[in-house]
């Protein structure tokens, strides 16, 4: 056996900026190198950042990924970290000639292994995701290398993030090839998850490749995803040896040992079949460093996982202050109504980035209780964050003096109003608009097209009211402070806004429970029809009231067309009377340069 | 040699409307059969209309088309059509067990043919594209079978769309196999092109296959995107035979002479290598009709092309009009500021639906100026739209009071009263607002979020401003009514609305001039940016002032990135934390049956 200490950079990329990725990479690197490292693995398109969507069909978005790849390879070796072999994700091309269905430029998801100044070995994701939130047959050509380098005398194999979840590939020919341990480079999005599927998957590749298995994820908020983390390494067997947190920055490193490498397989190139119907090409290479030395072995890290509402909170808040900060704003601002909603996303906010960075404005209407301004002042004195009162009555009186508006119309009108409001200040002083609604208000419509869904981010969009409420009597349990969790010496959400009954206020006396079931009813539905995308006969022998049924997916369906039928406005597009430009929003490389 | 008489359905069918569209394929069924016709036929999915996007991914959608599919093959023969095959586009579904990485379902963008009462034969399309609005990776599997029916002494091929595009697969196979006529239905989107691009494609892959190829398409607006008909039917040699016209629905019928089938091929299944990597089965059968005795052909039709100008504007009045239809709007409504963008929306508005369903409304603020209140005036009575005048100034004093706005804040903020105004009136009286947003400035960012993008359907959105001005031009110019032009005595546009220098009116004296180079100069720059997906050195070699260059493409950018930043309200999500479900706009299939 021989030994082996790696280091898995579980790190926060920024899609587009090469620049802090590549510095990032060179200063992780020296902490690996600093404890001991004998190997470090990145996440999959670390030095671009991942999702880079339509960005990767610009040839020079392309080419500055491959002559930054090559870069940073010298820099390491300038730096005197040149010894350790690092490998790292980035966005490369095949020489393939263009033809029709192709992506422009045949790009690929790609992985290499820097060492002495050089990119010695490359590879690319195989399997393509393109389902859920990914789109890859849009951006990717599939790659059909599989390196094996030999590092201190055992066979290390590299494949990336898909490549472990479908049959067949590179995990079936390293099991044929043999190798000591395979490195996987992953930008795998949290999805909130009872069971332990991501464990459970790295364990079954690990026993079907018969080798252990590093897999290094990403953290961080980018765009529309989140990402959790949760490195991992597996023995041969499939036993857990080492985990990093969720939702945070870690170099995990492990000692392994790990079976020498055969003598018998030489460096060059030798085909398999991955069977999956493709041949995939092993790529044999030697880095030429001796096998280490024995040394007392460090013990393993094993980072406890979050329960349910801690795991779903520290999300949240991730999401909200990445997104901030990606996108480069200084301050947010919402409206504080004094229901649980804005309560929930205020604190979500002030959690994320401070509560003197955090702006709420009070704007009652001729409709707003008593309570509803009382509550949200007292939440601002207790989280100590910015506010204002603005009245809407003037304003509305002003509409209603030019056009005659009733019913919905008149409705949708206060909250447009409040919209406006926010938007004008945003455009004013440069905060981040954050909308307040839920999951189950916007599944089911109840929400206003450029109202209150005006806004940039939507931090509890995803988020069901009967979570909401679940959310918040737990962060008001918590105490003391850490990465996702501020002191604020009490609990930070009045107890009325948790406990009274929901309102939108649009109306006299007006309350949820008017129109719809209660949110007990609606979530189990909702999730029924929306996550599972079960149909009206499944949902009804589900057991699910048949009346309901039929009137919530008829909300919901109807929720969606509006949203689709109102986009916030016209893209531009890639070709006359084509779809939009899919470029990622947070993005921080420009043609400019600058 | 044999003859035969086939009949291309050139039709509109409507995303989800399952029951109309088969009602339509009854009707043209039987208009061919009146014409003579010995084979029908229809369009890509023309059962359930294309694009469904993630309604393919519910597993009682599939079934409903698959159960149409066989009721309207018996309906057929219940109306005395079953002797005439009818080939048809659906969605179907291929035996595959479910794997990570295939669609949910395993469905297939297959065709079939139709005849005495039954399905009688099927396949999918093999090559999927995912590139440009297509994301067929996402919602098909590839379709490994290609039928060859014999059809009165003629051994007929059917291949599905994109399967002519890509090389290999199903075209190939039939060169091979040897087929007397290769049918192919199609739902091919609109691009404004300069060159005959299709007509060069179908004439190619007639040699290739080596026998006459009859291409049949949809037209109508469907969501995103415009489809134009231009159906084509070409000898074995790639001469043209017959051609439809754009954008209208049309019967093609066209008489051929074609070789006769080789006796020896007997029905049966056969293998066949399709150059591409896989295997596709071909699959023949006899309907087990005679030939037909020889008649007198008809002279075959081939409609005139048109020019580019009244190419676009055809395509637009067809957009507007079947947006409006598909999704049960009766009227639009519109603001209109005397300036040409909102007088040409306007124009295709009155055009697409008529002028008394057009609403437009008049905003006039403290910086409007004579002309542009006395401009829409005329506009509004030479078409005889319905007007009414809402003075802004009211309502923005209502919001300063409340709130300091300055500069681009204010600016945002007249827009954005205008755009409430128009959503209030829309939510009030049911009318689609029309956003009047050309493609240079919403690609520049000239455009308030919340304000003038506010709408449900963007007309001129992909038309830049240098053609804003021809289409006026050229819509003036014309004569009597047509299909896409109404005859309102006199050119609908003033002149002085083309003629006059393009402002925002935000602020005193401003000109679109002060901030943006010439259009001329502009347009050409976005077109090569923007169309072409030049890099910033591409466009400096390319003759563009490299000032300029650096200027427009960080607006550019800086556009998407707000684009991205502010959606139009959060969406739901299939699973948690992941992006939306992509359901059609103006789909008409509900889970509820109604």
């Amino acid at each position: 056996m021989a030994q082996l200490r790696i280091a898995l950079a579980q790190t926060n990329p920024t899609v587009g900026d090469l620049t802090a990725n590549a510095g990032k990479l060179v200063d992780w690197t020296r902490r690996a190198s600093e404890r001991g490292a004998h190997l470090v693995v990145f996440t999959e398109m670390f030095l671009t950042g991942y999702p880079v969507e339509d960005l990767v069909l610009r040839n020079s978005f392309v080419e500055a990924s491959i002559a930054s790849l090559d870069a940073v390879a010298r820099r390491l070796a300038d730096e005197g970290l040149g010894e350790l072999p690092v490998v790292v994700g980035y966005v490369g091309r095949a020489n393939l000639a263009p033809r029709v269905g192709q992506p422009k430029g045949a790009p690929l998801d790609a992985a290499a292994v820097l060492h002495r100044g050089s990119v010695v070995t490359r590879t690319a994701k195989h399997h393509l995701p393109n389902y859920g939130v990914f789109d890859e047959y849009r951006y990717f050509v599939r790659g059909d290398r599989l390196p094996i380098f030999r590092l201190r005398g055992v066979d290390v194999a590299v494949a990336v993030c898909e490549d472990l979840w479908q049959e067949g590939g590179p995990v079936a020919v390293v099991s044929q090839a043999g190798a000591g341990l395979l490195v996987v480079p992953n930008a795998s999005p949290y999805e909130r998850e009872k069971d332990d599927v991501r464990l459970e998957l790295v364990a079954r590749r690990a026993r079907e490749a018969g080798c252990a298995l590093a897999y290094a994820n990403q953290i961080g908020g980018q765009d529309e995803l989140i990402f959790d983390g949760d490195s991992i390494v597996v023995g041969a067997d499939g036993t857990l040896i080492a985990r990093a947190a969720q939702f945070t920055e870690e170099l995990l490193v492990t000692d392994l040992e790990l079976p020498e490498a055969d003598p018998e397989a030489r460096p060059g190139s030798y085909p398999y079949d991955a069977g999956d119907g493709s041949t995939i090409t092993v790529e044999r290479l030697d880095l030429g460093l001796e096998p280490v030395p024995p040394y007392e072995p460090e013990p393993p890290s094993i980072a406890a996982r979050l329960d349910d509402l801690e795991e779903v909170y520290s999300a949240l808040v991730l999401g909200v202050r990445d997104y901030a900060a990606k996108n480069g704003f200084q301050s947010v601002i919402l409206g504080l109504s004094g229901g649980i909603d804005s309560a929930l996303t205020a604190t979500i906010a002030s959690d994320a980035i401070g509560p003197e960075r955090v702006n709420v404005v009070l704007m009652p209407s001729r409709y707003s209780s008593e309570h509803s301004l009382s509550d949200a002042r007292e939440l601002v004195e207790r989280q100590g964050i910015r506010s204002r009162v603005v009245p809407i009555e003037g304003i509305v009186d002003a509409f209603e003096k030019e056009i005659d508006l009733s019913g919905l119309a008149a409705e949708n009108l206060q909250a447009r109003v409040r919209g406006m409001l926010l938007m004008g200040l945003s455009n004013e002083h440069g905060h981040l608009v954050l909308t307040t609604g839920n999951k189950s208000e916007l599944a089911t419509g109840y929400s206003t097209l450029y109202g209150d869904s005006a806004g940039g981010f939507a931090p509890i969009k995803d988020v069901p009211k009967t979570m909401v409420w679940q959310l918040a009597r737990w962060r008001n349990e918590q105490r003391g402070s850490g990465e996702f969790i501020r002191d604020f010496g009490r609990p930070p959400i009045p107890v009325n806004s948790i406990e009274k009954e929901p309102s939108a206020e649009l109306r006299p006396g007006q309350l949820d429970t008017d129109s719809l079931p209660p949110y007990e009813v609606l979530d189990r539905l909702l999730d029924d029809y929306v996550e599972k995308d079960m149909g009206r006969e499944e949902l009804i022998a589900a057991g699910h009231d048949p009346a309901l049924v039929a009137r919530i997916i008829r909300l919901v369906d109807l929720a969606e067309y509006k949203r689709r039928q109102y986009p916030p406005g016209p893209k531009i597009t890639p070709k006359n009377f084509g779809r939009d430009r899919r470029l990622p929003i947070t993005n921080r490389w420009r043609e400019t340069g600058a």
